[in-house]
C-alpha cells in the first residue's frame, strides 16, 4: 500500500567535509530511492548539526581577520547549511532515481520552522553551539553579546542557544504542493530554521530545534501516514548495552512513555526520537512512527523490522 | 493584463552583511509585491556576487587555521549563498504580502543551472572570485590546485573561473509547479549553482553564471511574458554620460544589436543585460523584456518607463 512517509535523517550521516558528504549522500540516496520505488511517497527531513556548527566556525574564525566577512547570525548559518545540505542530496537522489529509470523531480525547500517565543526553551538554553572559548573570552562574549554561556565537559566555554519546540512550518504549503505534485521534497533541514512570529514578521532566533520533533511536526502537518526516524541501529532496545538488553519490534504508546519514565533512553540520542515518535503516533489513530536504521528503511516499511510506535 | 514576470534583482542590492541585507530586502520587497498586487505572477532571482564572495572568503579563511573548517568548493558556496539570501528575501516579501492581506505562499527552491561542459567558457575563465593572494601564493595555488590567478588591477592577484551561458534548470519542474499554483517562487539564486551533467550525475563546477542569462533562461522555460532586469538606473541610454546622451523607451532588437556592436554598453554592466534582454525577446514572438529600475518596475510594466526591448 502506497505511503505517505517523512523520512527523518541524521546530520551525522552527512559527514563533515563537502567530500565526505558528497560520498556519503549516494549510499543514503539508495534506501531512501528503494522507498520511492516501492510506490511510497517520501518527504525528506535532516538534521545539520557537524554542518551547521562548521559554517559558523568557519564565518566566526574569519570574521576576526577580515572585514570582508561579517559575522554571521546562527538562523543564517542554519539557512546557508540547508542549501549546502540539499544541494548534494537532491543530486543524489536525482541520480539514482534516474539510474533506475524514474524522472519525478527531487528539490531542496528553504524551510523556516516556527516556534513560540514564550517556548520554556529560551530560558534554560541548553545546546551548544560553534567554537570552544577560554572562560575568559567566554564571560566578555557574555557580557558584549548577551550570549550564554557554558563550560563544556573540560573542553573548554561554548555558546548554548535554547531548543524550543516546533509549532509550525512556514513553507508548509509549498511542501504540501510539491508533494502532491509527486516531487520528492528536501525539507525541515537541521530541523528548520528558528523563527518566531511577531505580527506579520517572522524573526530568526539563534535556536536549534530538534530534527526528529520538526520531522514530526511536518509528517502531522502533510498528514503523512508514517514518521520513520533513522538512527544508527536497527531497532530501539530497553535496558540497553546490558545482559537483559531487549529490543523491541514494536512500542505501545504506554509502553513508550513508561521506559522513557524508568530511563531507557539516552537524552540526546534515542530519548528524542522516542518522544518524536510518540508524540507523531499520538497525533491522530493510525499514524505510525518507525525507529530503525536506514539500511533497514524499506523491510521496516514492510513490517519486517524496526521499531513501530502507535496507539494500539 | 495578468502577465508571467520573472524579475532579476542584482546582488548588490542585497548589501554586504546580513544586517544590511535585513534592511535592504525590506525595501526590495515593496515594488516587487507592487507587481503582485496588480495580478502578475513574479518569479523572482537574483544576483549572489558579494554575498558568495564573502561565504567563500569566509570559509577559505578560516580552512587555513581551524580544522573543523574544510575549504568549501565554489558550487557548495553557492549553495549557500541561496539559503542565506533566499531566507531574508521570501520573508521579506511574505510580510509585505501579509501587511497588504495577500496570503500566497513565498518558497525558495535551491536551483541548479546546467551548463555545457564544452561551452568555450571554460577554456577562458574571466570571472575573479575569492580572496586576493600575493603573487607567490597565487603561482602556488596555481601548481598546486590548478586554479586560474590572474593579475586583479593592481589590487593583487585572484582566482579566476568561467562564465558559461545557461543551457537548462535542473529544477524548472519544481518551479513551475509551484508558480502555477500560484506561490512566489526565489529561484535560480546567482545565476543557479552551476553544473554539467554527465550521464545521470550533476556534478558542480567552479564557475559563475551570468544572474541575468540564468533569469532569462528560467523565463524562457516558464514561458514568461516578461524578463525584468532590475538596475540602477531607469532607462538604458546610449551615449551615456556624454553630451548626446539618449535614453530610451523601447529597443528593437536590431538596434540593441547595432549598440552593442558600437560598443554602447559597459561589458559586466549593462552589455550582459541588454544581451540577456536580447535573448529573451528573440525567443518566442510576443515575448518582452524591461530594463529599468526597482523602483520603477510596477510604471515600467505599465508602459510608463524603462526600456523596453521586443521584436518589433
Amino acid at each position: 500500500m502506497k505511503q505517505k512517509i517523512v523520512v527523518a535523517l541524521g546530520g551525522n550521516a552527512l559527514g563533515n567535509s563537502p567530500d565526505e558528504q558528497l560520498k556519503l549522500v549516494k549510499e543514503t540516496a539508495k534506501p531512501i530511492v528503494d522507498l520511492i520505488q516501492e510506490g511510497h511517497q517520501v518527504i525528506l527531513a535532516h538534521g545539520n548539526g557537524p554542518q551547521v556548527g562548521m559554517i559558523n566556525l568557519g564565518m566566526e574564525t574569519a570574521s576576526k581577520s577580515v572585514a570582508a566577512t561579517p559575522e554571521m547570525p546562527f538562523p543564517e548559518c542554519g539557512a546557508m547549511s540547508q542549501g549546502y545540505i540539499g544541494y548534494h542530496l537532491q543530486n543524489a537522489i536525482r541520480e539514482e532515481l534516474l539510474n533506475r529509470e524514474m524522472t519525478m523531480p527531487v528539490a531542496t525547500v528553504v524551510t523556516q520552522v516556527i516556534v513560540d517565543k514564550d517556548d520554556q526553551a529560551f530560558k534554560n538554553p541548553t545546546k551548544p553551539i560553534g567554537a570552544f572559548y577560554s572562560k575568559d573570552e567566554a564571560l566578555k562574549l557574555q557580557a558584549e553579546k548577551g550570549f550564554d554561556m557554558v563550560e563544556d565537559a573540560g573542553r573548554g566555554w561554548r555558546r548554548v542557544v535554547p531548543s524550543p519546540i516546533p509549532v509550525d512550518v512556514a513553507e508548509k504549503t509549498t511542501v504540501k504542493t510539491l508533494v502532491d505534485n509527486g516531487h520528492v521534497v528536501i525539507t525541515v533541514g537541521g530541523g528548520g530554521i528558528p523563527v518566531v512570529q511577531e505580527g506579520n514578521r517572522l524573526i530568526g532566533v539563534p535556536a536549534v530545534i530538534d530534527k526528529d520533533f520538526a520531522s514530526g511536526k511536518m509528517a502531522e502537518i502533510l498528514d503523512a501516514d508514517y514518521l520513520i526516524i533513522l538512527t544508527a541501529v536497527e531497532q530501539v532496545a530497553i535496558n540497553y548495552g546490558k545482559a537483559d538488553e531487549k529490543w523491541l519490534s514494536t512500542l505501545s504508546i504506554d509502553e513508550a512513555e513508561q521506559y522513557m519514565n524508568e530511563g531507557h533512553f539516552a537524552p540526546g540520542s534515542m530519548l528524542p526520537k522516542v518522544k518524536a515518535a510518540v508524540t507523531f503516533a499520538k497525533s491522530k489513530p493510525g499514524r505510525k512512527a518507525l525507529i530503525t536504521s536506514l539500511e533497514r528503511a524499506k523491510e521496516g516499511i514492510q513490517g519486517k523490522t524496526g521499531t513501530v510506535i502507535m496507539v494500539q
